[in-house]
């Protein structure tokens, strides 16, 4: 298991890269286009791990009302784990909350995200990698 | 560079361990007590990192404050750099809000806080550890 990544809402791209890549030395891998998130997600690897600054591009999606309502700051944080069919069953056995009840799937990933009442106040997102772990 | 840790405030440690331990199957490595916080803190390495889940034991404290405020949840990110003094002085010039202007020292850390004004709205922390890097 690992962090593959946290995730922070920003309103600004090159104002939050001039922090993490220019302030703080990270290196900016990409910067992706993600319509069906309605967004722009620059991904900066750090070790095992990814900081991914996400820009809502439209005034709609959950992500722009997020940082509407809440300001800037972390979105999400995203285990990753071997068998992400079985960490589902185990925490639904266990009463949690999920969003997704069963994975998604995108490329070589399936995800799935919990709810933060369930996770004491943080939003989580699983992920299993096909050919790691 | 890498993520040491995620930081989570939590009101109940037994409720956060089902959910971070029990259910994700994280491992817990130990729960400390750390006075100088007023804090009890259980330590869950996840690869390179750890997940901190910080339980304030007074009401008083800028953690039971937070706490009180806004819920549950994200409390810190901490980036560990390899030369920490470095990375404030760059920061320094770029005009960044740092709560710690000199890195702070325990045991084999040195660490500073920057203010989540000039990280967007995220607070980190960064450490540099003797002997790693």
């Amino acid at each position: 298991m690992k962090i593959n990544h946290i995730a922070l809402v920003v309103d600004d791209l090159d104002e939050a890269l001039a922090f993490w890549r220019d302030g703080l030395g990270l290196e900016l891998q990409e910067i992706e286009e993600v319509p069906e998130q309605e967004a722009r997600v620059a991904f900066l690897p750090i070790g095992e791990s990814h900081v991914e600054l996400v820009k809502p591009t439209t005034e709609t999606s959950g992500l722009a009302r997020y940082l509407a309502k809440r300001g800037p700051g972390m979105h999400h944080v995203c285990v990753q784990v071997p068998d992400i069919a079985a960490t589902l069953e185990r925490l639904k056995a266990r009463q949690v909350r999920l969003i997704d009840e069963t994975p998604r799937r995108r490329g070589n990933r399936q995800y799935a995200f919990i709810h933060p009442e369930s996770a004491h106040g943080v939003l989580v997102e699983l992920y299993e990698v096909a050919g790691e772990n």
